[in-house]
């Protein structure tokens, strides 16, 4: 069993951490606004596959409080970058690997010149989760993590695909996590983009409208082309799969009506997580020379919408 | 001097049907909101060419208590096109020849089918006008109109033209109609489009943020190359001016803090002249092969955020 901190115990980090800890593994939570609530009434996690509490998990207001751990989860919000490094690093010893379960493009090259890059993983959540009141996660539907490692170490990979082995969570090697961010970006691209700029819509609202949809599908269209030259610059032999626009809709169009996280983010005038998942991928397509007007269109009009200015 | 009535008077009717009356026009205003506050103070424009006021300008309720003029100046909203030809036709007699200022592609083509192609002329206003509380208008900037004939007869177009003679208001000839509106929606399509889809906001805003300033640029492009294929497929000869893209810029970096009439009609909840402005363009762009991807994702965001749905 790990000792592990999740730092940033949003949706994501409350639901991945709640889901190590019904393994048996010591999960420590860094919590801003839910602590005290957690600390009240526990972790409720309301899920799809039953629901579950953990009744007295262990609850912090500070990393240094956590200390070091042989596993860091760090699921904040991208738009939190900047302050990710000060809140992790209390939490590192010579030992600790970091898992990095955040939304975007480049946030473990920021991590591995940090911490250095061996230690460095990055997990995919293909979910819908949404935070309730505080101390309650919703758990809407799918659920799988692909995680992969900075440098591609499949050793490395093995290993933190280990460390989930008891927890109820379907989780898959990610054997080139540069192709896992893209394929995680096909779905966040449009449809974060689109669910915000259309005005905060769920996703069935863009499934069911023949433009949005439409919409939908030519801009992941430009998020493959995209990734397959990124992959190609990074002298990756791995491509995302040629189906995977039909399989994204068709996950999409069995999904549950759902609010991707930046459009909540949206409609409760929060940051948006707009450089990690718009612009980082924008300017890579743009050094490489890919066309990509819809995201161009769709970075412009969400740096436009943020409530932070660009972030 | 003629008898004129003016159809709509919103912000670009009430304006120019002013300017009609100042040269010494008959002028007839079929009115809503404004009605009762034109009525009691007259109609009052403030201009950056000098601010002036009828005071006792011809106000109507319905179209049937105008009756027939020589001229009808057509200025609904585009979303009204199908009350249009209920609201025009007391107004039409044998004689009766009719300008349609309004905003968007393809509508004088209902005008020929219900009155007869050969009376049927297009107004573009190059202008920024808004209305102000009842019965005020406000001429922000710029001003000058283009008019053309729907069949290009050069000799309606002169009738036209020569009707503004004593009005103080800048009217150039348009030989091709097709063209001038495409010109116009160069204007339209990127401004109206992204200032709403950007969250209502206003041009100069366009234009200092580097990322909408390019995708208005793409934007205006691709009106540009759809414009000209749409020429090509009517057997016109002439094209948009190569220079369009640069001159549109270089007029709208000069213009005064705009609010384009769609913002308008966005932050107020009114229904959003779309399918004019964006569908019918889009339409033929895609028919024409085309590649609009700009243009087809702010249509599909214009329809998912336009209150009245698709209109």
């Amino acid at each position: 069993m790990s000792r592990i901190a999740v730092i940033g115990a949003g949706a994501v980090g409350a639901y991945y951490g709640a889901r190590l800890a019904q393994a048996g593994h010591e999960v420590h939570f860094l919590m801003r606004r839910d602590y005290e609530a957690v600390r009240a009434h526990g972790l409720e996690v309301r899920s799809k596959d039953g629901d579950f509490r953990l009744d007295a998990p262990h609850v912090h207001q500070s990393s240094a409080e956590i200390g070091p751990v042989e596993w860091v989860v760090c699921a904040l919000k991208a738009t939190a970058i900047e302050e990710a490094r000060a809140l992790v690093e209390p939490c590192v010893d010579a030992g600790t690997r970091i898992l990095i379960l955040m939304n975007g493009l480049g946030l473990e090259d920021r991590f591995a010149a940090w911490f250095g890059a061996e230690r460095i993983f990055g997990g995919l959540a293909f979910t819908c989760i949404n935070r309730g009141e505080p101390g309650v996660i919703h758990h809407i539907d799918y659920g799988a993590l692909a995680i992969g490692h900075v440098l591609d170490d499949p050793a490395e990979v093995a290993t933190a695909v280990d460390l989930w082995q008891d927890a109820p969570v379907e989780v898959a090697p990610a054997p080139c996590l540069l192709e896992a961010r893209w394929r995680k970006l096909c779905w966040n691209i449009p449809f974060n983009g689109l669910a915000v700029t259309a005005g905060g819509v769920t996703t069935d609202v863009i499934m069911h409208d023949p433009d949005l949809r439409a919409a939908a599908v030519r801009t992941m269209r430009e998020v493959v082309a995209a990734g397959d030259a990124d992959l190609v610059a990074h002298g990756s032999e791995v491509r995302l799969a040629p189906t995977i626009v039909e399989q994204m809709m068709a996950t999409t169009d069995a999904m549950a009506v759902y609010r991707p996280s930046t459009m909540i983010d949206f409609v409760e005038g929060q940051p948006l997580e707009v450089e990690a998942i718009f612009g980082e991928p924008l300017r890579r397509a743009e050094v490489l020379g890919v066309p990509v007007p819809a995201i161009a269109m769709l970075t412009a009009l969400m740096r436009a919408l943020d409530p932070a200015g660009r972030t």
